[in-house]
């Protein structure tokens, strides 16, 4: 058996990963990265932008298996169903081998409040792009806007117990659970009242 | 009658909303600012670490807002009706004659993406605290978070929809409509289906 060889870009996402969790992010710099796994700072940059998108690298995917989850929705699915075919596509990203990847991932930008800026961004772009794609199947726009940015509620509540110390179930069980309880909790309010 | 006159980080926002507006977020420098109201860059720094912080002062007024609608809150309401107090509380922070000073504000960020991150992440923080308040009523952890998050999604599209060209509606108004929009959009789902 062939033993699976990780591309350069992936080479340099894990050196990252292991240099800003054991070092911190701030003291690693891109060169050291590169020399770490014997490559060039040259090599580098033309790979990411700075060390920063190292910990991004990989987002467009992310964003893919959310956008082919809308469309392998029925077409006459709810909004929120069709969210919710979005959420079970995109948790199939985050497999079992990946979660001690995301845990020292996350670790790293918890200490950071630039990188938690990035991350919030990421999830709003993500919501952006669903909302696109809820409207090109006819949702009016503020449905659209609300049952996307409402599935990032749900997949970014489900990824922080996802990696949660000692957690062992699936992220799309996990996702699941999450959306049921915000249909009961958001169920058993009366609209009308108060 | 005695004119009101803005404390001097009022003016400082002011003059610095103006300048990021006609000039350029980038081609701005806090020196700048702070001569064009004939005040020093070191008082410029006094009241402000940096250029981005002018236009995130007032953070810790709306979430004070925020808090207080939720304290606020009858104490058997729901959590979502807690939210709701929230958001009507929040609401009024935002005047009509705030709005062309909102809107200023927005089209900034919107040309300039580090300027994006910092919202997104100022949206996620007032969420926490939500959330913490949500918490100290006994609301337990996953739902003070779903109802925290929501509320925001709430209002990041109310407040998007009433800085809208021609919009005249107040937010409240709007953000009722859009919780409005969201309980049927959810409520119409079969959480067991699919």
């Amino acid at each position: 058996m062939v033993r699976w060889e990780p591309g350069t870009p992936e080479r340099l996402q894990r050196a990252a990963l292991e240099l800003f969790a054991t070092r911190g992010y701030e003291q690693t710099t891109a060169t050291e990265i590169a020399r770490s796994v014997g490559l060039t700072e040259r090599t580098f940059f033309r790979h990411f932008t700075d060390k920063r998108e190292v910990l991004f690298h990989g987002q467009h995917v992310l964003r893919e298996a959310f956008l082919t989850g809308v469309e392998s929705a029925p077409a006459d699915a709810s909004p929120i169903d069709v969210v919710a075919c979005a959420l079970r596509s995109a948790s199939a990203f985050f497999t079992d081998e990946r979660r001690p990847h995301s845990r020292t991932r996350q670790s790293v930008i918890d200490r950071n409040p630039a990188l938690q800026e990035r991350e919030s961004h990421k999830l709003g772009s993500l919501a952006a792009a669903i909302a696109g794609s809820l409207r090109a199947r006819g949702v009016d726009e503020l449905s659209a806007t609300l049952a996307a940015k409402t599935g990032m509620t749900v997949f970014g509540t489900a990824f922080t117990l996802w990696i949660g110390e000692g957690e062992e179930r699936s992220l799309a069980d996990i996702a699941d659970e999450v959306l049921r309880k915000l249909l009961e909790l958001v169920g058993r309010t009366s609209p009308a009242g108060s």
